[in-house]
């Protein structure tokens, strides 16, 4: 599974914080704990710094690629920042994101072909965010030919179903991991990424849902997530979902991760 | 999801001592515990003690059901074991098991059928045990087929895929979620169950699995599980997933569980 770590993000509690005083050592550390912990990719998202986003994006950038040696997920739905962060980017980012709505679609698919990035395609259009999975999947598909059509070849596309919360309906997990299924199926090459957090948006114990959801996603065919690395319990869920789903010979990598302390 | 708590089995820990020192205290303990825990049914196995089973096995449900107000489910391939068993046991019981071997079929269908029991029916027959999920799905709907036109109506009726261990074979997992969605989704009358930690054996830290993998089966539509219920990471992530699967409306037992506890 393609591990992209969530943690940089000025939402998160400190972070708009250490953007401002321009941190540096605390930013740092952040970005080496999450690739020590496994993540392959390191979003950057400094969307509540709404009037520095342009500057502060590219800076965040360049800081997090001197420190750790992953290309980086640029987070932001401002073309002109995400231009700016795309423009001082060593290796392939990936654009978080896209989607079917007209503008968005527009004005972000000249920065995933000019940078030839991987791009997150959210799975909705001016209708909205589709409810069941059979809704999900016809915007899954509609948006992947789409973007193919655009010459975006479809191993760079990470559909991603949208999750909501299923404290307030209790249908919504189930149509996102039927989503998948259904993707996974139909495009064994495409991608499929998901914020799995939201799932338990306003419910207590948030990480225990999110555990089980990220199984269940696996076992339908999830291949990406944004998640925090940091989180052992749910890196242990990840490598043990893995196994079970077959995606793991003999089981090497669980006994490694086990070996390496990260199984208790 | 019916839990039948795993605990009293004479090849787990301490416990054929406990069974052949006539040991009440500590028998009783075990049963009050899994039912203070969540146990719906109480698995009683006294295996190891092929001797004396035909006398065990009833002083067991007798001792059980003194303690705890809850049915049990007989665990033994021996029909007068099981018959002993049945003969003392009060309520409407579960027989472990019953499966498509001739042998087998012909011995316990008519205790399944005398005491009105339910039955766990294991998706083998003379040829063995099934590896794929189309052929682990034709087993089940042929045995099924043929309970009830032996008159086994069909909510008795608690079909178990059979999980193999995924260290030897890396398919095996998902030949088992994907048999049980065929078995959801054709006969939702008809309760599923497994015996879950087979999967993880001979794998480090198997708690691990065990967890991952109800959850995958959870989403795929089990509905029965033979569980150790002291076990409170596995009992919690059962929650979740039902949670998550749409089993639990607006999340209430969730957020039950939460303020009982049992999520942390």
């Amino acid at each position: 599974m393609l591990i992209i770590g969530e943690r940089i993000n000025t939402s998160r509690k400190g972070l708009h914080e250490a953007v401002e005083k321009k941190d540096e050592e605390f930013l740092k550390e952040i970005a080496r704990k999450q690739v020590e912990n496994g993540a392959d990719y390191l979003e950057v998202n400094c969307g509540t710094r709404l009037e520095r986003e342009v500057d502060d994006l590219p800076w965040l950038v360049k800081l997090v690629q001197e420190t750790v040696d992953v290309p980086l997920s640029i987070d932001t739905p401002r073309p002109e920042a995400a231009e700016a962060a795309l423009s001082v980017h060593k290796g392939r980012p990936i654009i978080n994101s896209i989607s079917a709505e007209s503008q968005r679609y527009e004005k972000v698919l000249p920065l995933v072909k000019k940078y030839k990035s991987g791009v997150i395609a959210l799975c909705m259009d001016d209708r909205g965010i589709p409810e069941t999975a059979e809704q999900k999947f016809e915007v899954a598909n509609n948006l992947r030919a789409r973007l193919i059509s655009d010459s975006v070849p479809e191993e760079d596309i990470y559909l991603d179903p949208l999750v909501q919360t299923v404290g307030s309906n209790q249908v919504v997990g189930m149509a996102v991991v039927e989503a998948i299924r259904e993707i996974a199926r139909s495009f064994p090459k495409t991608h499929i990424s998901c914020g799995i957090s939201n799932i338990s948006h306003g419910l207590p114990k948030r990480k225990v849902l999110n555990r089980a959801f990220i199984v269940m996603c696996i076992a339908a065919g999830l291949d990406t997530g944004i998640v925090d690395p940091n989180d052992a319990d749910l890196m242990q869920s990840i490598i043990a979902a893995e196994a079970l789903a077959g995606k793991d010979d003999f089981c090497v990598r669980y006994i490694e991760a086990y070996r390496a302390g990260k199984i208790v």
